[in-house]
């Protein structure tokens, strides 16, 4: 593993208090509960997970979540794939399309490089020119290796994967039909229903998501074409893939951090109580009668799924947060009891997203022992930071 | 200058389709048009232009721009000045508030440094307490050197800034009082102005942006304190502070590269005719009758100021861009003649807002020659890519 910067290794052992800001920060206990809580969610459901580290992009937290019990790590990216590799992850699922013949080949010398290893790269397709041009590259590339192939269906989000039943049957059959790519099963994740916020919404979501996915595998099994598994799921819906008896394997990522978007989530009886667990600490650099302002804007927190929350403040003592620009937060105390932050006040940010909030950063902070008086215990590197291709 | 991954240097000399996607391409040839178009226009205007560097992050860029007339730099965080410095650049203002001691004591060290190299280091407050802080940290951390202050005035912004008038009469005379600090002038920055999309909105805004700017000054020099300069401004309004008569200098930066926003504003007569010279290349990696699906998503793009157009297509052949999640873009033909494009088309996107895009990528690869037959020519660092600090 690269070592840290002198800077960043010189802030292992400092109080969270005298962290400077913006900086992104993990409570390093609220994770490990979400990860125990996690662990026996899928061993009581008796369903594989395999956490999404498009979120994390790390590959220490990817393997410390393997030691926990998880079968391996999913990206959406070649290059996320490769810096986990880097890292010591062996068993990587690529959530997505790789078309580009470049990609191809990156793709297919990184088969032949976990395998050797006595791991495996699993990779989705949704179209027989896809599988076509990756028997291709794996045949120029790595003769020798194997690919696992998921066949993508399309269970309601509207984005890649072919239409459940006969377009799916179809591609598993000319993957079978390739000597170097085994057909692992279907991917069927539900992306826009994590993020419905009603309880029954997401049920319902998710019921015809499971249908669709029962349907199709049903079919390419009476067709002689077993199915290993079905993977999919996220953090907002895991409860209804679990009892499905369709999904084997879970690939919900955001319970690790959570954000204020899944906080929005009308909660399931049945769903683990996750926590969050990342947060931006950032501080007052400016005061008037109207507001007050941070150095925290839209470059130290995503906002595509809304502005963050300003958390961990006194009862009665509410903020709201305005969006002040790619650098600053603007603060205003609604309330009549509300007072605004003084300058230099220290405040703590629920990021709307974690996944692209994450992608700010090229570290995260590891405090043990709480937000008010914990200590800086891990420096965690973001390795697929800006892992686009 | 720090050496480039060799995964980059390969790419010099590649052909633009050869580029992998998604990849943050900068057309070279419209940039240095631009380039040549403000230096053009401050030289008409006898104003000093200081580009905010908070766009590009690149020490080389600030370079490129300062050989063609720019005094310097601007830049809204320590850290991104501190990757400049580190970069060559040795005249930089940081135009916001530094309040966090840890922080002033940078600020101190490394106005003591460009100092050193025969450069400056200007800083904005807006407190009497900032000021008392950032004395302090002058005395603790470089006692012989001497820092530009520029008190900050909110001029229509809404963010940081006392009020223009007494308030800031009252701060500059603080400044004046305290030996290392050297009261420089009025930061007055309306950032909200600059994206109101007519014309007269903007004239408007910026009319009493001066007016204040004006009378304030006017009053600081009646007390017997001369306002050197008076600066502010951005590509959005840079026409009328241009013309104002009261401000002295541009601190716009987005015109090097323009976005998908800048595009929407009411063009004046008088505005230098700057063309879009960011685009984030992608390609299609899954498609179907209704839409087509590329690998950018926002990740690759930020989208605070709205999503992406897409660029380049032949006429009549319009694709939307709708938000497809973290790494994904749709793409749907809204018009009867428009054509879905195919499995691996690349495409041109141009961002809605080029700062916090530059900020998700490692590097900016400029291409001479065009984006339809050009070639790889200079991989530029972001240096100051998430120095948020």
């Amino acid at each position: 593993m690269k070592p840290l910067p002198e800077t960043l290794e010189a802030r292992i052992g400092l109080r969270v208090n005298q962290l400077d800001t913006p900086a992104l920060v993990v409570d390093l206990d609220a994770m490990e509960r979400n990860i125990a809580r996690m662990a026996d969610f899928a061993r009581k459901h008796r369903v594989l997970w395999r956490p999404h580290a498009k979120m994390h992009k790390s590959a220490e937290i990817a393997l410390q979540l393997q030691r926990a019990g998880a079968v391996g790590a999913c990206v959406q990216k070649t290059a996320e794939a490769e810096a986990l590799a880097a890292g010591g992850v062996r068993d990587i699922t690529i959530t997505n399309q790789v078309i580009a013949h470049p990609k191809l080949l990156r793709v297919a010398r990184l088969a032949a490089r976990l395998q050797a290893q006595g791991g495996r790269l699993a990779l989705a397709v949704d179209s027989a020119e896809g599988i076509q041009r990756l028997a291709e590259a794996m045949a120029q590339a790595a003769p020798q290796a194997r690919i696992d192939v998921l066949v993508e269906i399309d269970v309601g989000q509207g984005r890649c994967g072919v239409p459940p039943g006969e377009p799916a049957l179809a591609l598993a059959q000319a993957v079978a039909r390739l000597t170097q790519l085994r057909f692992a099963g279907l991917h069927a994740y539900h992306g826009r229903a994590q993020h419905l916020h009603g309880a029954a919404e997401r049920r319902d979501a998710i019921a015809a998501a499971v249908q669709a996915a029962r349907h199709t595998r049903d079919l390419l099994t009476a067709a002689g074409l077993p199915v290993p598994l079905v993977t999919g799921s996220g953090t907002g819906t895991l409860v209804h893939e679990a009892a499905s008896g369709v999904y084997g394997e879970l690939q919900a990522g955001s319970f690790l951090f959570m954000d204020a978007d899944y906080a929005r989530n009308e909660r399931e009886p049945a769903q683990p109580a996750f926590e969050q667990a990342l947060f931006v600490k950032t501080q007052v650099i400016s005061a008037c009668d109207s507001h007050a302002v941070c150095d925290a804007g839209h470059k130290s927190h995503a906002i595509d799924s809304g502005l963050p929350t300003v958390a961990l403040l006194p009862p009665g003592r509410a903020l709201r947060y305005a969006n002040g620009g790619d650098e600053h937060g603007l603060l205003y105390a609604d309330s009549p009891q509300a007072r605004l932050p003084a300058l230099g006040q220290m405040l703590w940010l629920v990021p709307g997203h974690c996944d692209p909030t994450v992608n700010l950063h090229d570290f995260l902070i590891g405090v043990r022992g709480g937000l008010a008086t914990g200590v800086v215990e891990r420096i965690i590197r973001v390795d697929a930071r800006g892992a686009l291709t």
